[in-house]
């Protein structure tokens, strides 16, 4: 699948006729994941880089702990959406399993598989201090190279990205989901495949940042998490705690930084 | 609370000074929701309106049919977050319990609360069809007014609203929240507390239209969906099955109609 497909749409407004037309839109195709053959979770995503996909969601929530611990991916079309059959190793099943045991026992499902407040945060270990390795020329930079990199952005309109740049902010690996979640999840497998080290660069993401994304970036060891839009009151106390700068409204060449302002070499002005 | 909070944030640039400033953030809480002691989920959401969030989620999941059925609601703040008490009537516990058995029965916890492929679809009766009962100038009207009315966006800009207007367009009730769905849950709740009738109605939403804001709005009986930014596929296959008129990248007096465009009486041109 390509992450897009052709509609016919109607244009229309206020103070002009309207006209028929055909228009790209973002697929969002529901994506079970099972674990050695046992569903665990269904995402709604764009299916494409499904094998990345699988990879940063298996990791980010836990599941597994580095590549090698995926054995194989099966990915199958079916009339109700994507199934991923992933094998892992039965270390992480056994894991996995006695997680899934005591949810179960207390009674079922929540929203976001979480069902009381104590699940909420995992207990990640904080990411270590780095005083002055990131360039604030260089964080602007990033933001200027991920918006041209949005391939299914600019056909769409509707996807998310989420953009990896070394320390000088040239974009090498980005991803895009109508899940701003997804997309993220897909930068961290697609660099977890690869044995890439996501520590010293700038992780951009075109959305807001929320405490998943910030707990997500950290999970990575990705210590800049730079937003094009807001982030939560969570998402900085998150970000502060587990020693990852986080930057938001950035654009034109300028961002905020809510957290660990300590991080920013070039405090801006010099380039 | 108010929704919002003060904070130290650092303004910086490539090509400019940094400086201090203090910036107010949109909160982001945890908030988990018990049904008669048991429970059931938790949301991140701006801790404001959560009564209407409370009617609302309860409503679009499927778990009270009015709000008759949720009897009382208590809402406390814990150092974790906020806890959100309700009481409904027995035969929705009865109903919840059988669901949340079945989904314990599977063992656990997925993502959203689903496992399997299957439940990604509620089975929701489609709207009656209504050609020619919305306006082309209401439609653009409501978008503009739903932009004046995002009182915690203007303030952070971090929040999603959701909004309904009659059919001259006029915007007559507003939420807002970090997430799109509780924007739109938070506005259902609110009119389910009224006793207000959506269907004749406009529902603006700030964000893009997923299949899941589509599933939500016809559940409120909302005959037409318009967001300010794209829907995605599937989006547009259940707005197109449930009749719901559906539109997009509403701006500028402009939108793009997705799905039952025959619901469009004015075509555009004669206002």
């Amino acid at each position: 699948m390509a992450g897009h497909s052709r509609h016919q749409v109607l244009r229309a407004g206020r103070h002009t006729a309207s006209y028929a037309e055909r228009d790209e839109l973002a697929q969002e195709i529901p994506v079970a994941l099972e674990y050695n053959g046992i569903s665990h979770a269904v995402l709604l995503a764009t299916p494409v880089d499904l094998e990345d996909l699988a990879y940063g969601f298996s990791f980010t929530e836990g599941i597994i702990r580095s590549a090698a611990d995926l054995h194989d991916l099966d990915i199958m079309e079916t009339p109700k959406g994507m199934v991923i059959q992933a094998t892992i190793a039965s270390a992480c099943l056994n894991a996995l399993k006695l997680r899934r045991r005591s949810l179960a026992g207390r009674t079922g499902c929540g929203l976001c598989g979480l069902e009381s407040l104590d699940e909420v945060r995992r207990a990640l270990p904080a990411l270590a201090a780095r005083p002055a390795c990131h360039d604030a020329g260089a964080i602007a930079r990033a933001v200027e190279q991920l918006r041209a990199s949005q391939a299914l952005h600019l056909l769409t309109g509707a996807t998310h990205a989420a953009g990896w740049a070394d320390s000088a902010g040239d974009i090498l690996h980005v991803r895009e989901d109508v899940g701003r979640h997804n997309a993220l999840d897909k930068l961290i497998g697609h660099m977890l495949r690869r044995s890439l080290d996501a520590t010293s660069g700038i992780t951009v993401i075109s959305s807001r940042a929320s405490f998943e994304m910030v707990q997500k970036a950290a999970s990575a060891g990705m210590s800049a998490l730079v937003a094009v839009s807001a982030p939560t009151t969570y998402a900085v106390a998150m970000a502060d705690e587990l020693n990852v700068l986080l930057a938001g409204f950035a654009r034109d060449n300028q961002f905020t930084v809510y957290s660990h302002p300590e991080y920013l070499g070039n405090k801006g002005g010099q380039p």
